[in-house]
């Protein structure tokens, strides 16, 4: 285990690595103030992507980025990449941010991804505080609660932090850094894919490594490196029987009903214990290897976690690696609900003429969208005929996403946890995550690059919930983490 | 099979029974169109009791009904039953309507229920016509479009015609009647109940036996006498797991998922041919008669009726007899649906931290709303017990109903087969409803008596749905009936 010197301890000066500029750190501890006030500027634009009251505000956001990258040396910009459909109107798509400075064929080149817009918020969700006005917890926890303080736009301020302290000590990066900030990362990143292709021989040419900052440590105790994620792929199962809903009191008796059989698939398709029933998933898994399992058995996590996390204990199994494997490593299979059947609370006696089971199915290498989509269409259409019902039946998928796995071993994340000891004077675990960031898989494969997920806040930092935060103390050590990883790259040798 | 002579043809005579007197049949062939006026007025009227802003229009209609009676010779007054919620106010219910005239103590006293409450209906939902005007289809097929028209307007009405034609001719009617309407059978009958225990040695003193016209034909084309209805238990499955919904990418493979042990436990309940898996229910069922087998044996049904009616061939069995038991003899279990997981369009990755499976079991003699409550409570825990989930499981009755059965020998049922094949031309079919009626067990466990069920519009003709329809032959037709069952039963011997 690492030493957890430093854990407690908010507005201290902490150890430097040989590579990291000490003027840079010291910056950072005299200025953290500064720092908090331009976060508390930047969560007070409520650039909420998904609501169409909002538009203006994430275009705001957007240009105050480009104001703030502009004064601290960067040539930033905003790209147009298309119009999509918001609440029934055509509207333009938040502009691509991107920026550049430093460009000397001597350093190494490293992308940073981030995104400007925030999940919506609303005071009467339950949030303590004006989600909109940065607040420091009276308490003195250190917590700084408000939309976007963690997600993501204290990790994306990390960097421009970054570029102040440079700009102040007149110091010039050890690398050259290029940036993009979409403002459409929580409504669904529409055309990213696209504008990263389009920009693949331009803006993005020429890049070593990426880092993305925008997942969390898996605990809140222990700073990670994130290696993997799981894919996924969401299918529907549709019974289709009469032509409209029915009364049970009239039919029930007489005919298939759609929901017996939809229940009757969706049984079959996982146990109370998670083991996936589809024939042929499980051989198609890659096979654990010692450096994994040693990953794994690293990592800190105890039982009480994970029951935390959840609200009880209700975890399938009592073992850590078990657990972490079952989160990260392992396919799953969850069923999320279905739809037109009765939901509402209190009773109907219907027997709905048309119901779709949804479920999903989380992937992990060597598992592919297609390989498993076969499997499961065939195995439900081969079990839907056993049941003898003259309902109809249509199994498709509805999106599917691939997982992806980066080489935790690249000359980036040795950067990455070089940093990490130096700044938090901890060994990193070495952790995936069980969910999908599809904008990790775009820029990993198209523009063929290790990508390392470097989290600045904690695990329960509640990212999309009310009352999210971010803790000073990771807010200012993770601006040093961002710079002492630069330095530590510049210093790798790949 | 019955005659079908008279099946297409409107605003004929038709042959009258030595009971019957020919005057009334007169009269009423001769005030057709004063008939479907008085229908155009009270369809005008929208008495919607599930909706606030209808209050005052379901008050109304309880006027209407009691200056049309009293103008008619009833001695009529309305009865003030409580309070109730809706839509989170306080407001009276609808008053219970009732009304007597004649008072011989040497004629049979029939009790007479209806209701003048409707279904909601707006012409955007898809209505033809305004449905608060009652509109004759252009096309000359007869049908009077209209909410209301048949559920159950049309025929209470078939009463009020009743009395005027007596008044007309200067005839006292051949039995005593008495009547009750209530405006709330639309929205549960509220309070009915206790007003009928608090009147049964009151205004209900007296009765010899009673008829409710507010159910339909079987098909089209055959006048039914109904004589038995089955019961409901509606029931929950309550499963707990996680204090909060999870996010599938974070926890899938690591958790309980309360919806893949409550898709387990549903699944076990019913097969894909309705065959309902709780052990010890079958052996409740009372075994069928040969009187009860012939009068099934007998019913006017072909295969291609419940296609129609559900739109598709989905029947699980393809002989009409065994089809028959099943909607009306046999026991059913439907699943409904489940509250508290994703039933919207689209795709969310959520493990629900609690659902509740709906499902509900009709029920047919001789199983009991508690004993079928006792088999599937044990045995739900049971197989809960199996799944060794470290979820929580409830299982629990929302409500009951209990079956009801009638003697189809009683004389009020021969008197109106004797007036059905008066005014059809054919004998009627005996049916029993899938689904409940409470009001007829309240009237017939409360007050003792012997309920006949004397429907007067057909199978198709749309009570609550869209379009809702009563076919002018079987308004005017339905006035002869119920006249002509009030001279049988004054001519039948107990």
């Amino acid at each position: 285990m690492g030493s957890r010197l430093f854990h407690h301890s908010f507005f201290l000066t902490i150890p430097t690595t040989m590579a990291t500029d000490p003027q840079f750190l010291k910056y950072v501890d005299d200025h953290q103030q500064d720092y908090i006030d331009r976060l508390a500027k930047a969560v007070a634009i409520p650039s909420v992507s998904g609501n169409l009251s909002y538009v203006k505000d994430v275009e705001a956001m957007g240009e105050w980025l480009i104001q703030q990258l502009t004064s601290l040396g960067v040539k930033a910009e905003k790209r147009a990449i298309g119009t999509h459909e918001l609440e029934g109107q055509t509207v333009d798509l938040p502009p691509v941010v991107i920026g550049q400075i430093g460009n000397d064929p001597k350093k190494k080149t490293l992308l940073v991804y981030g995104h400007y817009d925030v999940q919506p918020a609303l005071l009467e969700d339950g949030w303590l505080y004006p989600p909109f006005e940065l607040t420091p917890d009276p308490n003195g926890s250190g917590r700084l609660y408000g939309r976007g303080a963690t997600d993501d736009k204290g990790p994306v301020l990390g960097w421009l932090n970054v570029l102040e302290a440079h700009q102040a000590i007149g110091k010039e990066l050890p690398v050259n850094l290029k940036m993009v900030f979409e403002g459409m990362e929580e409504n669904g990143s529409v055309n990213l894919d696209k504008f990263i292709e389009s920009e693949k021989d331009k803006f993005f040419a020429g890049v070593d490594c990426m880092c993305i900052s925008d997942n969390y440590w898996l605990d809140t105790k222990t700073p990670c490196l994130t290696y993997g994620l799981r894919g996924i792929n969401y299918y529907e199962i549709k019974i289709n029987g009469p032509d409209r809903d029915l009364h049970s009191g009239v039919f029930g008796g007489t005919v298939h009903e759609p929901m017996t059989d939809l229940i009757a698939l969706m049984s079959r398709l996982v146990t109370p214990e998670g083991q996936i029933l589809v024939p042929g998933i499980k051989d198609l898994i890659a096979p654990v290897t010692d450096d994994e399992r040693a990953k794994f058995e690293a990592i800190h996590f105890e039982m009480s976690d994970i029951h935390a996390a959840v609200g009880g204990d209700v975890t399938i199994s009592d073992d850590t690696v078990a657990t972490l494997m079952g989160r990260m490593r392992n396919p799953s299979l969850s069923l999320h609900g279905i739809e037109g059947a009765f939901s509402a609370p209190g009773s109907k006696t219907v027997i709905p003429c048309q119901v779709k089971g949804k479920f999903s199915i989380r992937l992990v290498p060597n598992l592919t969208v297609a390989s498993v989509t076969d499997l499961v269409v065939k195995y439900v259409q081969d079990e839907f005929k056993k049941l003898g019902s003259k309902n109809k039946l249509d199994v498709y998928l509805t999106h599917g996403g691939e997982p992806w796995l980066a080489d935790p071993n690249h000359y980036s994340y040795q950067a990455a946890h070089k940093a990490t000891e130096a700044v938090y004077g901890q060994v990193p675990d070495y952790t995936r995550e069980g969910g999908s960031i599809p904008v990790t898989l775009d820029f990993a494969n198209i523009l063929g690059l290790n990508v390392l997920l470097l989290p600045v806040g904690r695990g329960d930092d509640g990212a999309h919930s009310t009352n999210e935060k971010i803790d000073t103390d990771n807010y200012i050590r993770g601006t040093k983490l961002l710079g002492s990883y630069m330095y530590e790259l510049a210093a790798a040798k790949p």
